[in-house]
This record gives structure tokens, sequence and C-alpha cells, in this order.
């Protein structure tokens, strides 16, 4: 029987003595005279398996021992059970079949390999231990966030990429073009969407218009920042969810967050409990505690000011001084999160330092405006309840310069049958380095797109 | 309690008498003297319910009374079970509320509106009863498909958007830029990626790599296209589903698009039962027998060639008449699926009208590719095993003028333990309209983006 490598870790123990079929990747090839063992693994699963294979056994043993790490092969072979050794069974081969050869000068070779170096060799990086961990956590995630809305009857909105709209305000755009190096004076006219058209920043602001038809909804999909940030939180293209509820307001919006949030970690330790020991061990030590701590913690909430001022009076312990009124800088979120020993929702932020569509609080100064910081990596979160008042919406808009034409479809949310509503943006990305220790956005992104890099 | 409809449909019996709260938008007010009927909508479900309420039972009934459409209100009542009306239960509301208000200019009134006036107002059709069908079958149909291959332990992988690499030669690309209109002479030295760079029209080649290490794998994100083609079934950014496997042929790559459409079709029969319904009676009369025999067929198999003769043997029935060696006209697609009156798909296609990534058979005239044909609709997933030969490989880029140094990793795929693999794309959008029966890509698209127009 054709088995995968995840299957067969699974049910092995049924399988003793029977032959199975197993493809893969050799790993590793340790071939000596009358014997040689090869680690396989198929991708199906963190884990490899061992294969034995012996001269007078197989006819291409010769063949077999030179196989090139990085080989595609086919083995057929009967499953023995090894209680007393590290792995459970390992493979006994009758036959070895090459299905795609490898060869000598193979990049990724049994060896430690530089985050760089793998990063030019992104084709073959999930062929290694730590991508292999890190996209199947990716992917876990990805589909653990869709169950937690689908279990709620959330309706998944593809939000537009190419928007006309740059009012966000939340970065540097891209320009989306089809001029080519002929442009025109007239500008945008004649180009292909008939004006300027850029990609999105968020979909957030058509997230509202469909949570004002399906009460609940969420988006899930790229988002773009043409930023010249070269940091390791940095990239140009990534992957933003972003719920939006309606008949809710910033307590509800929390709670959904704190939901989410453990209900990602919860599947990661039911679905990939290899993966987490890999990333507690090499990468990231005490992460299982971390993650377990914040399953356990009913996330704290505390306004902005309160959080100010828990930081005035520890502001000698900062490279950046906290002062009132002001953006928390990273060592701030960090200290605070510490200080709780969990994860903390700030609220009620000053209204001059947050976007245009956040409520105005009764008090006229701040914005009913929430970040989740998490121990271990600052804000995770970030949302809000929005502005369902016209005439607030207009008065902030006119505030903070925000003149946008292409906007008509969203001020007319707050005249037909607009209402109380929030919803905050979680970057997938952030989300994945959290929960596997890896410190560079660049390695939880297959393909990532940086400043004056666009390979594969 | 708060409720919502979707739920209140679920248990309505077990809460006969008792008070809800129930939360949504007036979808009509239908006001007498002494009493007035609401239908009420919250998004949750395709049905609305009817809410009764009395002069004297409410301190606001004037107010309620003049309640405009569009409306959202909070429903204060009881449950009352009506046997014997069309619906089996409505609310006598005990208070209602006004969340926010609408006013005589709604651009959703009860009545009928034409599909482009209701595209003018993208922002409000999603709470028209077929934009609320239509959107939420597109939901649960992505959910359907991110649960079919995570049920089969395939890893889902995010391909990047933003790709320097136009070899495949699918379409027009959009160019992706920062330099504005201030374009230097140098070209593109100066760009943000430091090279040209496009929106991506496909994450196949990508995906191929990941396969490669995780032997079965799927992308699911938006793709690109910039020709100028103003037809109901062309839009410049759609959504795509590009699963891929390795250690596979042709054949298993048929079997898993067969068992992944039946496999939504059976989910939109358990989820979306009302919305079923109603398309087969207001947009596609038939639509629920077109999917109950393609759940209950086994799709066909037949050459290109095969597909050619019947054709040729029918070619007076044809505008435009079939050839040897040529493509197919959607009216040879519709043809084909009723003279199987069934899903069929046509495989090994002449090379020269197919992609040079397709693996070339054995006669050297055709390449391992197939269409799958369903009623109704045409071509609905196209996909191909894909050449795993180094020296085929290039010889095809060679014929097909493919000179792309970007792609040099994906030649290395070949070199280095690449494998006999295959995969499938399918248009998110075809798909939905195929299960909805509406007919133009631009209304199942929550804002699409066409030739000048990127509105919203």
């Amino acid at each position: 029987m054709d088995i995968d490598i995840k299957k067969l870790y699974e049910i092995y123990d049924s399988l003793a003595d029977k032959e199975v079929i197993v493809k893969g990747w050799l790993k590793n090839n340790r071939a000596q005279k009358e014997f040689g063992f090869i680690d396989l693994n198929d991708g199906t699963s963190f884990k490899s398996i061992q294969v034995v294979y012996e001269e007078g056994k197989l006819d291409n043993f010769k063949d077999v021992s030179k196989y090139n790490v990085g080989s595609a092969i086919t083995v057929i072979g009967q499953v023995v059970l090894t209680p007393k050794m590290k792995q459970a069974f390992e493979i006994k081969a009758r036959e070895v079949i090459l299905e795609g050869e490898s060869s000598e000068d193979y990049p990724i070779q049994p060896k430690r390999h530089s985050r760089e170096f793998l990063r030019e060799n992104a084709h073959f990086r999930p062929r290694t231990n730590l991508f292999n961990a890190v996209f199947r956590v990716r992917s876990v995630v990805s589909f653990a966030i869709h169950k937690f809305f689908q279990e709620r009857n959330f309706v998944y909105l593809h939000a537009p990429i190419i928007t006309a709209s740059d009012a966000e305000g939340a970065g540097e755009m891209f320009q989306v073009t089809t001029l080519g190096k002929e442009k025109p004076e007239e500008g945008y006219k004649n180009d292909f969407f008939g004006k300027k058209a850029n990609l999105s920043v968020s979909g957030q602001l058509q997230a509202e218009a469909y949570a004002l038809a399906f009460k609940n909804v969420y988006t899930f999909g790229p988002t773009f920042r043409a930023e010249k940030s070269n940091t390791s939180r940095h990239a140009s293209e990534f992957w933003m969810i972003e719920p939006e509820i309606a008949f809710s307001d910033l307590n509800d919006d929390m709670q959904l967050a704190e939901d989410m949030v453990k209900y990602i970690i919860k599947d990661l330790f039911d679905l990939c409990p290899d993966e987490l020991q890999f990333f507690n061990q090499f990468v990231e030590k005490g992460l299982i505690d971390k993650l377990k701590n914040v399953l356990n913690s009913t996330f704290k909430r505390i306004t902005h000011k309160e959080a100010t001022d828990i930081l005035l009076e520890n502001n000698d312990q900062f490279t950046f001084k906290a002062e009132v009124g002001q953006d928390l800088a990273t060592e701030h979120e960090k200290f605070l999160t510490k200080y709780f020993n969990g994860p903390v929702f700030v609220i009620d932020w000053p209204k001059d330092i947050k976007a245009f569509y956040m409520r105005l609080n009764d008090d006229g100064q701040t914005v009913a405006a929430m970040d989740l910081l998490v121990p271990g990596a600052g804000e995770l979160i970030g949302g809000s309840q929005r502005e369902e008042r016209l005439e607030y919406l207009e008065k902030r808009m006119e505030e903070m310069n925000v003149h946008d034409e292409d906007l008509w479809w969203y001020k007319e949310l707050r005249k037909y049958g607009g209402n109380k509503h929030a919803g905050y943006g979680l970057g997938l990305e952030r989300m994945i380095m959290y929960v596997t220790g890896v410190d560079n956005i660049r390695d939880v992104i297959p393909f990532p797109r940086t400043p004056k890099n666009c390979d594969f």
C-alpha cells in the first residue's frame, strides 16, 4: 500500500511486518559496505523515517548507496518495529527506485545553513526542518482562522486588492498601471482603470460595508506597503485577517480577538506538537510555556492613560521615554506584557495618533481603539469601534485631511442603516512569528518581497 | 437572549412564547392603524423573519411605523408559533429600538433593481436577496475548498502576488511600481524592487517548488489580468485555487479535481439549501438538477483527438467550425458535455496550443494537459502533468520563446529531486457562477475590477 509518512506514524503499529510503499526525498544517506541507512521525508510530516537497505537484498545496492541528498525515491519495504531504538520503527527496503535524481552540488546538505543562504534558495528551503515546520504551521494557522470564523457563521469576504482609494493612510502604496513607458501628459485618464490605482493596504472599509449586510464578516487576503524599511519586521507584501462585526462595540471586538488567538494556539497544540517541540528546542526556548500562558490567561484590559502612567513610573528603564498622549514604543509594549505577565489590551487611545474612522469617545479626546500586546512580541492585533455617526466621521476626516472623493460610499454606510460596529486587523506573519519564535518576517513568507527583492 | 436569525430558524420550536432579542435591517415595513409588520433580516440567514408590532403595546408605535427600509433596529419580543401561516413563527414586539436610521432615498427598495444599478451600489447590494445568497455561497464554497485540501493534509501556500517573472504567458500583466511620474531614463533600476515587477497571473510555478517539498500543496489567492476585455466572463482581479501534487500523474490530477468539485457541491447542498432553491427558482431553472447530475456522474475522460472527431462529425451545428489540432470554442465545450450528458475531461492536447511547462507525451505531439468541461458552463478547470525532465523543459522553452532569467530556480527544481508531478487551476468566480447560475462575473465578486472600473 502507498502511504504518507504522516499516516505511517499514526498506524505503524498495525503495519508491523507488512509491506508499504513510501515516496519522498532523501535527506541523508549513510552507506556502509553491507548495508545503508536513508533518512526519508515526504513533506507530509515533520518527522522523517529511517530506511535500511542491504547488499544482497537489493539488486541496485551499489547505485542506492550513491544516491545524493535531495533525490526523490520510492521505497518498497517492510515495516519493522524497533521499540528499543530512538525511532519506533524502520523500513527494511525490498526495492528502492530513483524517481528524480539529485547531484552533489544540491544546495541543501545535512548541515547548518545560514538563514540568508536559505532565503537565496527559497525554492528549496521548505525541504529543511525549520522551514518544513514554519510553512506547515503557516498553513495550519491559516486554516484555524478560517475555521474559527466559519464556525461562528462569519461570511468570508474577498476585499479588492486593486483600489483607487488611498485614504486609509496606513502607509505608502504601490501603484498599479498598464501605462508602461508611454506615460501620457493627461495623467491617468488613459490608464487601465481610468484613474490612479494602487495595491490595497487594508480591506477594512469594504469589510464594513459587508458587515452592515451580513452582520459578521472577515477578510483574509494580501495587503501591501511600499515603505523602504529594510527591517526584520517589514515586508512589502503580507497577509491580513480583518473581521468586522455589526451591532457590536469595542468590548465585543476584544472578546472576539481573545477567543481567536486562543483558538489558533489550541489548534496548533493539537495539530503541530512536533513542530512546536522543535521551535521550543531550537528557535525560542520557552516558546511552549509562553503559548500555554496565553491559553490560560484572561487578557487584561487597560486604557492608554493607565498604560502611560505605569510607563512613566518606570521611565528610567526605557531608551525612548514614555510621554503622555504618545504612541507606545516596542520596549513599552514589552514592558507592559511583562508587568501584567500576559496579554494586554490597551484601549481608548488619543485621537490624534489614530485613524479617522475610529469612534470618538464621549471625552472628545480619545477614540475607542484597542491594541493587543502579547508577551515577547508586543502588538499583535489592532482594532477599533468604527465611527458610525456621519457628522463625527466628517469632522474627523476634515481634521485629519482625509479628502477622498472615492469614499462617498463609505459615508453612505452611515446614512442608511449604519450602526454600532467594530473590527480589528491581525497580520498573519506577525502571528506566525509569534507562535514559531522565528524573528525575521522574511522567514515566515514563502517568497518574501522587500525593497530591491522580488526573486522567485 | 440575543439571537441570530439563522439560529432562530434552527431552534424556534424550543423558544415558543419566550422572549428574544434580534438585531438586523428592516427590509419592509407595512404599518396600518393599529398594528404593523416588519420584515427583518440580519444577514446571518437567507431568510428574514416577520415582526408584528401593535399600537398600545409599543410606546413608540407611531415612530416605528415610519421607520424607513434599510434602518438598523433591535427588536425585543416574544416568539409566537404560527403553524398555519406561510412562516412558521413570528416575533411579537415588546420593544423596537432604532440603531441606525435610514431615509426615503435609500437605494435598495423592496422592488426589482437592475443588476447594473446594484453594481453601482456595490456597498449595499449584499443586503438584497440575490447578493445575500451569492456572497454567502462564495464564502461557503471558499471554505469547502480549504476543508477539502486540509482534510487531505495538503499544505496551504501563499504564492507571491508581486512577481518579476512574466513567463507564464497567461495574459497581459499589470505593472507594480513606485516610480510615479518621475520615470527615469535608466528604466526600472530605481524602482522599488530594482526591476520590472508585475501582478501575478498564477501561483503555479511557486506551488511546484512547494509540492516538491511538501508533496501536496495548494494555493488560494488573487490573480490578475490586464486584458481590456469587457465581457461578462472577464475580470481584472479574481481568485484562483491551484493544487499541485508530487509523485503524481495526470490521472491522479483528474481524480483530485473530480473529488474536489463533488465535495464543493455536496457542501453547498448541506449548508446552503435555501440559497440553492432561490437560484433554482429565480436565476437558473434546473440548477439543482444540473448540480445533482454532476454529483452522481463519473466524469468522462476523452482525448483531444477523440473530442475533435466527435465535433467534426457534428460540424454543421457550429458557428466556429472545429478543426484538427485546434483549441475548443465555448460552443464545442457545451456540445461535448451535452453529448456525454455530464462533466468531461479532455486530455492530451496538441502541444502547440498549450503552455511550456506541460509534460510532453511519448508521441512527441501532445502534452499531458486536461480541461474539465461541465454542463452549462464549459471549461471549469485546466491542469496538466508538469514537465519534470530538464532537457525537455529547456527545449520547450526554446520552442515557445520563453526566455526568462528569473526562472533559473524553476529549472533547478528539475535538477534536484524533481519528479513526476501535476496540478490544476480552478477560477473561484467560474465555480461560483456555475453553482449559482449568475451569468456575469461582476455579480459574483464583491467589488469587481474591470477596464475603467475601480470603484469602492
